[in-house]
């Protein structure tokens, strides 16, 4: 989405007596709480102008409290928005709108607020929590619940109902600068994540907004928002996946259409796809928002129509309820000139009003302003977004055990690079990018150090020129310390603010997934001073970083991680938090060698013919290189071993109707307590249509003692197995398929096979 | 396809005297020339065992003559292949196998020759043409109808019925290697230039094989064979379309079908694509010939099937009449034990005679053996071969008229690179990569410089390898010499032959596009000694060459140009022929840059947002590139310069069934006679779905004398204009389209809306 700042003015408003109101609420049916959600619907519509149902499709921006009589001028809107104020502030102002809509509106419809909170909620001074994929890098949904339980307790007192997050994309486009608002790569993990997202906010009455319905993870070029090419196959396996998943398991209220195309077809215009599909095929019973623009720019971008008022007619018809840019002005027009069926009008608002009236804010829509001071922001939240953190950092090399050091044999580290002394945000958090918010990573390694340790610190290069004057300090830095960590890695943006340096976020796409700037020589230059070197990389993608993974003695990769993400890597590199994460996205070995996800076709990179390359040193199965990615999904190391020990089946014959049932034993075999992702992937070894060559269909996080040893259990229900055959029929297909369990997509320990008949 | 070699026996022929055969043959109804094709079928049908029409679908590949009997056995086969041969010796055996055939089996059922003959006929010692991506580079189809007919007469004389071409997929994956074998990225060129390749082999009553059906050309990574992702409407809209256009226009016999899936679906497993579409819609009544083992793929590379007879009742039924591979050997036991119904056999069996028939072989299958020495690569073949180099290669840059160089002027010329002594065929020719055949440049250039110049010559780098020893003796000789000439590219195999130095070709794929080796390392050397560098850019592909565009003096394109290929670059150099091939790829700036293709939707390049970048110094829509080509389509230059004059439309109102015809006038301006490719474009202004932001409709390559002008008339069909809508209706859609004319598809000159009511 992208902010639209609408003109405003200052008026005074006047407030209804509460109790005068109540007294007339108890007549009207519609206001009787103890009637049932759809007849106070019923009764609320027929008492409705054109006018007031065109407005509950429509979206307008909140100003100041002062302001709101003149911004709102009586009526009531579908939702608002507020993106400016901090928490307290809005608070207060979200409770005096909501009087205003209660009292000051004919009807008294409230109005839905609708917030940001993909890392925390939108607003100054909320938690800053890590972004979406390291939140999936986590690999622990009941951490994620629990983080957005925490986010949901602010925004409630704020009095936000609307959250509009998750993404449900999937990253196999890494040039798209959107990569870090994903859950990663794998259709599986998003839909666990996306459901462990949306729990949390919703034990707070909160609803939130999946998207971007549908397919809009892998625009051509990775150019946000282009064309993206699949079929119907594809559409229904991959990218269908976890909507389905997410919505029968949350039921959110909302979900957000998508700006971009399938196959050639505008998505936000489309009845199959967010009619047939999203509520027929996939039971969402909730309102449609339009994303920001996505309706208007069926004319000015898709150019499917010649006027707005098509595009609002196009939107509206396909199942768009509210919409967020100006077309939707004139349906009342619209329906009054014959060209719109107001039928269309009625079941958008009826929508709209049944979320209304289910979030129970025709009985109260209030925030709580009093406790805002109290749940934002507060010490165990922080806590909570470095616990978050901790478990997302993903250690990728660690050469004869250099990390953890011990910080007793340094008497000096370097801290090198243009991401180690700043904090990196996702697109999306409220700061602004050169924040002073949050601990960044030289501040976190003060922080452990103290005063034992000296730091020499140089920034060395910046994230995007291609600036060199910078890395002879750090190489000095590096020259005069035991030890060298350089913070390299992207930089997001915010909606577009200070473009200048961004290389990450909505609209910032890569065409080379190489190290933007300098950041390469920089590397080369710390390496040849022969210092150890720890490579942390900080950034909302994988790049292709074969020269790290062959040079740094340790990698160490931060998705964003929230406000306290330096004193995580500081813990990780002092051996206080031992890391855990996983990768939910693989690295590619080049911008070329792509896509890298693990999920691929078994045709995909298979030798079908000769092996190119030299007779004498064969790369195959491309000329120069190997197809496969320099890290797979699902690897990551730990500061302990774990040996598996033992995998047993429920049974080895299954019907569709079965769950296969799978127990793993894991020892704990090193020297510290640690956490484990045991998981779990399927292959189908002959399908009729191309399947995967490995799904993740179950994972397990489990924390084991040094030592001790732990039985998982992981389920996989045979219906998982399915696939979309060549009449489109979703079924699964009798025969034989893998049961894979190991600790990475490519460390698979025990593979069995099973049958279903 | 990959050549499958059968090991072979020799035993003696015994023939019957042509006579006794004659007059048994009166009796026999399917023998009898003037009964009609369906009877005779009809009738041969009847007569054959089930195991006779098991051998009818089955390809049988040839050996030496004397090999005849053992090979065969007495028995007739669908088709027979010889790759090995001189084409003189292949002559005699294919009609001593013919009369074996006519009277060595039960039923005297002729077989077909069937060849490569993608850039002449894969015989030793045929005419090596240019290859496809050349042949259309020209832009003059009825100049590719010539030389098809040149190798029709050829392959005639051989006694050959069927080539194994043309390729109509379409290059939009640059990683591929075979996109030397594909006529561009442009649908409707590919489709104009199939139709001339075609309508030149069927003068010589020789069937082509269009492939590789279907939406081969875009395999996900650019890996040979694997999946491409797409819909329904991109499969119509663009991967049929030159399907549809060259069935429709020349009927073809036979069609090949791909080795892959799409959106999953294995297409040579597909009775949708092979029958539904390609005989339903497209009307095809030929034979489905398979690609080389891609019947058998079914199982080890899709592993859609678990067993080689379920691969070949799956390709059968599906629509694939004769197969190549192995497993249609165990049919007749399919059928004995009830696993498959005869009637898809005698279907397939009833193509592949009807085919026979159709063509003759019945009544004369023999080639002319005493014809071959004469025909065979003959003085006008040979200049035919130089004629289309001629018009093939592209001059791209050419500062301060550098080109053509005055040889007067020059005492000594550097020729430098890998390609600049070598001469480059592209994959399926019959010579071997390294072969002593035909003229490279420094030939070339030899026989046109003769003593008057001084040439030193210098390998400087392979194609490959990262050995930079050979550098410092190129430097050498560019500043020994007044100018340098550096050939650099791609080389590519034939069918893997020596695969160590191929970086192109089937099998052959890059996972990165620019330059391989160490070639930008020898251009930058040679540049450094600061004389003028002519770029001659020899390949099967595009490649990444920003520093070329900046750096290069001029830049000379040859896609591989055939037997006299250095002898053309030779003349163009010099000035003894103008160029005047245009891009039918463009390149791409990056290999992340990537798609490049002109004919984009809409939305794939249109900033939707901010401009990323720098404020004061903006790049976008990629943060650090745009994404438009480095080398746009259509793009070319010439020695003369040409002014587009006038532009006249015969209407400004179209209905579905009238055609838009435009009247250009052209006028050469310069002081060199040259030819012009005028260029028709069409954009949708308005589309229900996403159309291309400009599609080729209409071009004329018109030989234009210094000073003359000429009236150029271009026809676009209005429905030409249509689109493939959200149901899936093939409909143009009433409202305005632009009608582009221009030079290049970015260098549009006169830009007219036309309105379709």
């Amino acid at each position: 989405m992208k902010s639209i700042f609408f003109t405003i003015t200052v008026t005074m408003v006047f407030i209804l007596p509460l109790a005068v109101r109540a007294q007339q609420t108890d007549k009207i049916l519609y206001k009787n709480k103890n009637v049932a959600v759809a007849e106070r619907v019923d009764d609320l519509l027929k008492r409705m102008t054109l006018k007031e149902k065109v407005m509950q499709m429509q979206n307008r921006a909140s100003g100041k409290a002062s302001e709101i009589a003149s911004i709102f001028s009586g009526e009531s809107y579908g939702c608002t928005h507020e993106m400016n104020m901090n928490a307290y502030d809005c608070a207060v102002m979200y409770n005096q709108l909501q009087k205003y809509m209660l009292t000051k509106t004919r009807l008294g419809i409230p109005i839905i607020t609708a917030v940001e909170g993909i890392e925390g909620i939108l607003q100054n001074n909320c938690t800053i929590f890590p972004h979406a994929l390291a939140q999936a890098s986590t690999f622990n949904p009941e951490l994620i619940t629990r983080m957005t339980s925490a986010a949901g307790e602010e925004a409630q007192a704020i009095g936000i109902h609307q959250i509009l997050s998750p993404v449900l994309d999937i990253a196999r486009e890494l040039r798209w600068g959107r990569v870090e608002e994903t859950f990663g790569e794998d259709p599986y993990l998003i839909s666990q994540m996306g459901i462990a997202f949306i729990n949390g906010y919703q034990k707070y009455n909160i609803t939130c907004t999946p998207k971007h319905f549908l397919a809009h993870g892998s625009p051509s070029g990775g150019l946000n928002c282009a064309n993206v090419t699949g079929g119907e196959r594809e559409m229904r396996s991959l990218y269908l996946y976890p909507f389905q998943k997410v919505i029968g398991a949350t039921n959110p209220l909302s979900v957000m259409s998508c700006y971009s195309a399938y196959d050639g077809l505008a998505v936000t215009g489309s009845p199959y796809y967010m009619t047939d599909i999203l509520r027929g095929e996939l039971g969402f019973k909730g309102y449609v928002y339009s994303d920001w623009g996505s309706v208007e720019r069926l004319r000015t971008f898709h150019h499917a129509v010649e006027t707005n008022d098509e595009a609002a007619i196009m939107a509206l018809i396909a199942g768009v309820d509210l919409n967020i840019d100006a077309s939707y002005n004139n349906l009342e027009q619209l329906v009054s000139s014959g060209k719109l069926d107001i039928k269309y009008i009625d079941l958008a608002v009826r929508r709209v009003l049944t979320v209304k009236f289910t979030l129970g804010l025709f009985d109260n829509p209030y925030g709580n302003p009093e406790k805002v001071n109290k749940v934002v922001r507060n010490a165990q939240k922080i806590a909570l977004a470095k616990e978050v953190a901790d478990e997302s950092a993903i250690l990728l090399k660690n050469s004869n055990n250099l990390l953890p050091l011990n910080l007793s044999k340094y008497k000096s580290i370097a801290v090198i690079g243009p991401n180690s002394n700043q904090v990196v945000f996702g697109d999306y958090a409220w700061t602004m990018p050169d924040t002073k918010e949050g601990t960044n990573l030289l501040q976190g390694l003060k922080e452990v150090a103290g005063s034992k340790v000296a730091i020499n610190y140089a920034e060395g290069c910046d994230w995007w020129s291609t600036n060199t004057t910078g890395i002879a300090q750090a190489v000095k830095a590096a020259q005069d310390s035991d030890i060298a960590i350089v913070a390299i890695g992207t930089r997001s943006t915010f909606l577009g603010r200070s473009p200048k340096y961004s290389t990450a976020g909505e609209g910032f796409d890569l065409s080379s997934l190489e190290l933007p700037g300098a950041q390469q020589q920089l590397l080369e230059a710390v390496k040849a001073t022969g210092k150890p070197m720890i490579v942390v990389f900080i950034a909302g993608k994988p790049l292709a970083m074969p020269w790290v993974k062959e040079n740094a003695d340790a990698v160490l990769v931060q998705w964003y991680g929230g406000e306290k993400q330096g004193r995580t890597l500081a813990d990780i590199i002092t051996g206080a938090v031992n890391p855990s994460g996983r990768l939910n996205v693989s690295f590619p070995r080049s911008t070329g060698n792509s896509p890298s996800y693990y999920n691929h076709f078994v045709t995909d990179r298979e030798e079908p013919f000769d092996k190119p390359g030299s007779v004498s040193d064969p790369k195959g199965h491309y000329i120069f290189d190997t197809p496969e990615p320099l890290w797979n999904f699902g690897y990551g190391l730990s500061y302990t071993t774990f040996k598996y020990n033992s995998c047993a089946l429920n049974n080895s014959v299954f019907t569709y109707k079965d769950t296969v049932t799978v127990t793993v034993e894991v020892e704990n075999t090193g020297a510290t307590d640690g956490k484990e992702v045991v998981q779990l992937y399927v292959r189908d070894k002959v399908s009729s249509v191309a399947t995967p060559i490995q799904q993740l269909k179950a994972f397990k996080k489990e924390f084991i003692k040094a030592g001790k040893r732990a039985i998982i259990t992981l389920q996989v229900p045979v219906q998982e197995l399915t696939l979309y055959n060549a009449r489109m029929q979703k079924v699964v297909e009798p025969g034989e398929f893998e049961i894979q369990v190991g600790s990475a997509s490519d460390n698979i320990i025990f593979n069995k096979t099973i049958v279903v008949k």
